[in-house]
């Protein structure tokens, strides 16, 4: 296949037509795919099918303390929990909480906290306009807390190895900026891991706003594909070396280690902002869960355990990206018209497209059957200023079905550009 | 036992001496007595075992629309677990949500929603002082959000009948004040259940706030224990027939129908309520954990089935309350200085001693190896004004030990009512 970009007006209309055609005979196939979500397949979920029989009344109910688990008690989780997601997080288990099944619901509540009792200043409320730095392409759930609560968000650009971090040192000047959002490794959607150099940058900013926080969204903290993994700096650990632990708090989950509807989420921070966090969680509840943390710990007795899941999961996974990657390298290739990230680990490939054309993209694709993530949904308010990044989220279809959707996909941008080259 | 307050000075002292004697008798015991929480017995805990073995490999992991319980979708909770707590809050499943385990959190997630975005008019933050109205006795753990939040509590006085409405109708012409607290039946601490008429007079109020709401938290709604119940006019419909839809959140969970721990709480509220809720949990969360809901529907396939179990907890419950309220006739009964209520379901019973006792009272007990609730926690900011509310929870110890444990709030009772009326 040739480069578009150095073809003639003739060439591009053969071409075109022929790209038409392939459209139609898609078309015709009336597929029914989805590479829209980050949603583990059904043979990732059977390897935790054990979580539902390690806990009853033979095994008993009782954790490691002798707390009886269905009864009321423990306001932020068992420790042997928290001494597991110590090994993840690289934190001391007395800086983390372990609640119910959704990160996403303790970055809300942080994030609330901010907005109505402040952290250590006035709430983010009686403060007037409030901001947070958003490296994008990045994740839209992030995005849509600030969104809810008016907290204007600021594009950073999101690189290889992490948000340009001149932008961002000269935009923590600002007194309204208020915190960042991070995917630090292999980033929703770009699948990079920041650096070293980002990571120490990032603990040692000194943003104007003393309650100005970083929302360290360490997702696929573990979830790698490959034996050779991708290394990233402990934020905690670089932060309490500048001074700045009380600037960090730290998210994960066992969504896609475990069971994505029924895991246990984690956070770690340090203790001023573990007193402000379990000063409202006294008052919002009575506790997480505590079966499911017993089930999942009896699960994974050691990190050498939960590990040995990732390398199960990254078995499944693997043959996906690779298919997706081997079908953009054959009908992308040469043409000079997509680039795509290869990513060593989490759940997304972030793919670049001509200016202009990822929208079209989109309805290229669902025209043809195939459902992708919404395109600009990766960047603050839904709006990709050059309308050029699609998410690919190869996790959920069979390899099969997925390399049928890859060569849709292929077929769309190929599609989308050549409009726009005769344009 | 004679009426201490027709005894003359001597009689008292004698008295006194005798009931010194047997405090210390009881001191030499060394026991270790909790009546403290409104916690389940282990016997009643393992009613619901078989909550952890539906739900596995075999009997298959789907909802009855043919959902994988164990992966990402389903903001509100599973159809079928909404038809369940349909009939027990005799509202329209498409009026109800259901969360996570704890009721608690579902209130405090609707009250900072009050706070920080409001319900149709400015959040509360931006108004100035807020305040609630807040029946007491009541739940401690209720007064615990206002307090957190620095709404201002307005204590009104629940009687056999509920709140003292020609207070409440009068506070409610007060834009401030934006809502009120009520555990309608069984209520936490007196056990009583609002009348028909209290429930109909609070549904036509007429409150000057646009965003006032009811936090109706019908924690005991079929928590029974005979067979003759107390009977609670629904709600909803007669907001509904007041054209007042709007101004009431109703709460409940399976906290004291399965795990404590790990049940299942829903809240209920009309389609402009829900949007508003909606609209923070689209961003909030991914959603509950079906796999829990899916076994509580399985254990509970029919409303039947549910109220069966209720009947085994009533059956366990029963003579635990009979135990206490035996003890304080014998011991109590005709000395004039207590009264207790006497209620036909939930889980406290509640005591008035004599005024400024309460508190001796806890401090005697706690010196006789018997922990009751912190005299003054059933009212806002912990503070009784009379210092005479006792709440004494009769779950948790077994039937022995309560009868025990009742005798020494007894003896506690007539010692600090002895040293009151000798001073």
């Amino acid at each position: 296949m040739a480069n578009y970009l150095s073809m003639n007006r003739d060439a591009l209309s053969v071409e075109f037509n022929a790209v038409k055609q392939e459209f139609e005979e898609i078309k015709g196939a009336k597929l029914s795919l989805d590479m829209s979500r980050g949603k583990p397949g059904a043979d990732q979920l059977d390897l935790s099918d054990d979580l539902l029989t390690l806990v009853n009344k033979d095994s008993g109910y009782k954790s490691q303390n002798g707390t009886d688990c269905r009864n009321y008690g423990g306001l932020d989780g068992l420790n042997e929990m928290k001494a597991l997601f110590s090994k993840v997080l690289g934190m001391d288990a007395d800086n983390l909480i372990c609640g119910n099944n959704a990160s996403l619901n303790l970055m809300f509540d942080v994030i609330t906290q901010g907005m109505v009792t402040g952290f250590g200043d006035e709430p983010w409320v009686k403060q007037g306009k409030v901001k947070f730095l958003c490296p994008a392409p990045g994740y839209d759930r992030h995005f849509g807390i600030c969104e809810y609560y008016g907290i204007e968000m600021i594009t950073v650009k999101c690189t290889e190895t992490g948000p340009d971090m001149n932008a961002v040192e000269e935009l923590v000047k600002d007194p309204a900026v208020k915190g960042m959002w991070c995917v630090p490794k292999y980033s929703n959607p770009l699948g990079i891991t920041y650096s070293d150099e980002t990571v120490k940058r990032i603990a040692a900013l000194k943003p104007a706003a003393k309650d100005f926080r970083l929302m360290w969204d360490n997702a696929y903290v573990i979830h790698d594909l490959y034996e050779e993994t991708d290394k990233l700096l402990n934020i905690y650990d670089e932060c309490v070396k500048c001074g700045k632990e009380d600037m960090v708090f730290q998210f994960t989950s066992t969504s896609k280690i475990t069971f994505p509807g029924a895991g246990i989420a984690a956070m770690g921070c340090s203790p001023y902002n573990m007193k402000l966090i379990k000063a409202r969680m006294t008052v919002q509840t009575i506790g997480p869960d505590k079966l499911n943390q017993l089930s999942h710990t009896r699960m994974f007795p050691t990190y050498e355990a939960l590990l040995g899941q990732m390398k199960k999961h990254g078995d499944i996974l693997r043959p996906k990206f690779e298919a997706c990657l081997k079908q953009f390298e054959e009908a992308l290739g040469d043409t000079g018209i997509a680039s795509w990230t290869k990513p060593r680990g989490g759940y997304f490939i972030s793919m670049e497209v001509l200016d202009g054309c990822a929208k079209r993209v989109g309805e290229l694709c669902r025209e043809a059957g195939l459902i992708i993530t919404t395109p600009g949904a990766t960047f603050p308010y839904g709006k990709d200023p050059k309308d050029s990044n699609l998410r690919i989220a190869p996790s959920f279809p069979g390899v099969d079905e997925l390399a049928t959707a890859a060569k849709v996909l292929c077929v769309a941008v190929r599609y989308a550009a050549l409009e726009k080259l005769l344009k």
